[in-house]
């Protein structure tokens, strides 16, 4: 397209250029147009009453880029979003990029002063908000210093008659009927300028805005259709926000795939996704494990039995065996993923299937592989970035390398030059590698806890103690001690109707033989502090932890009684 | 990699660059080093008694690279290989361009004359050669113009004694015995750099050398995959030559997929097809149509039904449906491609199925939709380039544009240019587009017939008279004619102990309702002339045609009689 012609004259070959023959830049735009090419009328978006057409689909697209020149966005500048999964934030996966712009969909549980920062670090030109979060958006601009530009012009998605909303704002519909249908789609000068800005969901502090290439979001399209070995023409039933690494690149996967998106304003409950699956066969869902504890958690009256195969892609913390074994049996497929907002969402999978109570199976079901389009995954020493031996037990840190890394952090050189070492995207998450290559992971670097000398991941007891069938969620954290360095604490949110002492789960350790300096001495009962996307934050409970005197448990004692978080 | 470290300040944002954190040059040789890491001790090759894992096919590749630099062979040199399906022309597959060098695998069929013209074209530093092609080779280097560079250094493959052989030749296992283990791997500077270099079969002229990127290699590997739905570790049988369009890229599909070569050093008949399905379990399988022949002629006796599905992929001429509904009959499933060695094989494909004999659905058939990483498809008129109506009858020249399209013609600037027009690459065929999108093909530009004032598509005759139950292979050429432009004149290979005359298959071409102007006015017998890649020669048919006085066959008069080609 851009790409300037030239001859290998240093190869010594003559005859040979690149030119728009034989080169042009990887972009997800060209899954769009294919999509429009080839699947023609198949449905692209089924929302409610409203179902598009691949054609329809692309040419919304098209206009909406349009209308985005026409009101003055340019190449590289920021369109942001605050919306649920609706099929108009869809179109601006695409709309945007066509527009040359650069779109980031902002997280739909923020409050307005964190919103006022992300525009203030943003400063986009536009900003497309759901009638149901124009009252937050009204908010933060009131929020933003004065001194500072101008708020982004907003366009109201769906609800005309919000109050407090300026003159200058826009509906959605009447902003694509200015776009023109002949619209000249703008491609990337270059394959690795910026498509979009996903922020991560900050667990382990200030989130962090992630810059994806066009490239880095092609490939990693394709990189996911490989991981769940996915056909043409799936149905994909919007369960993960479509702000968190862009829907983990599924709004461009289903494009390449010619594939059918469903929409679904609220979030997601086990009756919605089983209708779903009913009317509109749906084939693939993604999300946080809490989609799985959903869908295990139907009250046996609603239970359904899923006609057709459908496969679930969950990524965070694995899901118990009692959880998986129920979900399995009414049909699903699933598949656990290690991943982050860095390299586009999950990055290696592995397809669980229980076997009765296997827990050796159930751990080497956190071992993965790299996918196809990663070129090398390692574990390293994170100070000497020399590979820790294959021996299923050296623990170090994960690093990545390869083309569906981001590009960086948004306006944020230092983070970026701290997470590139040496060629390499540092995780910050720890691991071993087996001596078939395979890498289990373990804690986050800040979250392992180092006890008599020895690096103890606290995943490990945490998987453990949430086999227990009265426990809902638990995390483990080291308390400070000055003799031993540090001890594991626990802090656990039990189910409804369920009581346990801290004994309980003491002696349930010791039953399921986990090592005696892996049994947690503190165990605490409450309700786990938790960020907008759902993730615990430890740096919370690790303050909890260092503030309470520690009050050892042994067998016949009882143990500090449960404190409120 | 190589790639510089670069800030994207014109895109005003900050904290963002390429390095090799996220940045890796694409290359097929990331799916050998992936394999490696992932497969193991997974089966990559199997070759008689002959079984290698993905660690040793890596090791193997990796030494062979360090010999082939040890031996002087620099960044963007020629090697040269002359061999059949064979595990070390797989290896060379990979070891070439990890040494940075550029592999030409010629065609064995090449007589000693053409392989000099070849060999002084490509002046190649080092030259592969199986035993079997040892003489040709010699010759060959016999012809050689005494004023030009020395010949290249051989290596011989298999076979060690060999006479004529000169005192500096290499036998294979030495030179990888010579390699180092910890050879460190050249990667391409850019990923636009030169791999390797097809011959095209050389239908219309001239063979020319098609120049493959590392790029367009890697990126139409993931074509494959898709194309065929193929999943992780299939089970590949040799049957196309690895010197057609780099074997259609299956060698480093398989690679990417971690799956088995299974290699047959004489050319596959059904035997050994089946055999190999039964014995390691098959699952694709490819080639000129010719394969279908044979297993579809493979006597009653011997006809196994396959256990497993075994999907067969063929490019060229669409088989007839008798041979299709036969071979189908056995479990395989069939995939006809239309492509050429400029898009790297196969660039359109459908499944084909039959349902019994509608004519009209076996035509379909001959419908192809681009693949999910080309980037367009479009039918124009050769000279305006302006796309031709999407009527389903309006003919035009079909082109390309996208990342798996040749760099060029190697040496050939001429020839590139002419390939290459106003950002398509032209194909040279020609085709219509249907209202749906899909492209139908016709002829080759060259092989079209203009009655009339009216193109003719000769391949839409051959394909009628090819359904009659006797013939073997057909061809059409048009014959000068001063009233109406030109006549279509038919030419027939016999099956064995069929016996037709020429008004028979006139007749039969009006019970097929072939409409008149299509109807063959000479219909002439006898073996069609191939070149050495198995295609028809038509330019041979069009001179003997022009030699010939014209006798037009009218119903109830006989026919030209059988003419020797």
């Amino acid at each position: 397209m851009t790409k300037p012609t030239f001859i290998f004259l240093d190869m010594e070959m003559d005859g040979l250029y690149q030119c728009e023959a034989n080169y042009v830049p990887l972009t997800p735009i060209s899954f769009l147009k294919r999509a429009s090419f080839v699947y023609r009328k198949s449905p692209s978006v089924i929302y409610g009453d409203t179902v598009y057409t691949w054609n329809e689909t692309c040419d919304r697209c098209v206009k909406l880029a349009s209308a985005l020149t026409l009101l003055g966005v340019n190449r590289g500048e920021v369109v942001a979003a605050l919306a649920p999964n609706i099929p108009a934030l869809y179109e601006l996966q695409f709309g945007a990029p066509m527009a040359g712009a650069v779109l980031s969909a902002l997280n739909t549980r923020l409050d307005p002063p964190t919103l006022a920062i992300k525009l203030h670090q943003l400063e986009p030109k536009i900003i497309f908000v759901d009638h149901q979060f124009i009252q937050i958006v009204l908010e933060a601009f009131k929020q933003q210093s004065p001194g500072k530009p101008a708020p982004p012009r907003l366009v109201l998605m769906g609800g005309k008659n919000c109050t407090g909303v300026p003159s200058s704002a826009m509906n959605y519909d009447d902003l694509l009927s200015l776009g023109k249908p002949d619209f000249k789609i703008i491609h990337p000068n270059d394959e690795c300028d910026p498509i979009s800005i996903s922020f991560t969901s900050g667990s382990t502090g200030k989130p962090k805005g992630v810059v994806y290439s066009h490239r880095a979001a092609y490939l990693n399209s394709l990189a996911v259709i490989f991981r769940y070995d996915m056909r043409k023409m799936p149905v994909f039933l919007w369960t993960v926000d479509m702000f968190r690494c862009n829907g983990w690149c599924f709004p461009w996967v289903v494009a390449a795939l010619g594939g059918t998106n469903v929409f679904l304003r609220e979030e997601a409950n086990a009756e919605a996704i089983f209708h779903s699956i009913v009317i509109h066969k749906v084939t693939h869902l993604c999300g946080a494990p809490i989609i799985l504890d959903k869908i295990a958690n139907l009250k046996s009256t609603e239970q359904q039995v899923i006609p057709t195969r459908v496969d679930v892609i969950v990524a965070g913390p694995l899901p118990s065996s009692e959880i998986i074994s129920k979900v399995e049996s009414f049909g699903f497929e699933i598949h656990h993923g290690y991943g982050m907002t860095e390299a586009l969402g999950p990055m290696t999978d592995r397809c669980l299937r229980t076997s009765g109570d296997d827990e050796r199976l159930r751990i080497r079901c956190r071992e993965g592989t790299h996918n196809i389009l990663m070129e090398d995954v390692d574990v390293k020493n994170s100070d000497t970035m020399i590979s820790v031996p294959s021996d299923g037990k050296t623990i170090g840190e994960v690093v990545f390398r390869g083309n569906v890394v981001m590009l960086g952090y948004f306006n944020d050189i230092e983070g970026t030059n701290k997470a590139f070492k040496d060629g390499w995207y540092k995780t910050g998450d720890l691991g071993i590698r087996n001596p078939n290559g395979g890498i289990v992971m373990k804690d986050r670097v800040l979250d392992s806890i180092i006890t008599k000398g020895e690096i103890v991941s606290t995943m490990d007891i945490e998987h453990v103690i949430k086999s227990h069938p009265f426990v809902m969620e638990v995390a483990v954290v080291g308390k400070p001690d000055k003799i031993v360095g540090e001890i594991p604490s626990a802090f656990i949110t039990l189910k409804d109707e369920c009581f346990l002492s801290s004994n309980d789960v003491i002696k349930f350790c010791e039953e399921k033989l986990l090592p005696r300096s892996m049994v947690p001495i503190n165990v605490s009962f409450g309700n786990l502090p938790m960020n907008s996307t759902g993730k615990i934050l430890k740096y919370v409970l690790r303050e909890t932890v260092k503030a309470t005197e520690s009050i050892p448990c042994t067998n016949g004692e009882k143990g500090v009684s449960s404190i409120s978080l």
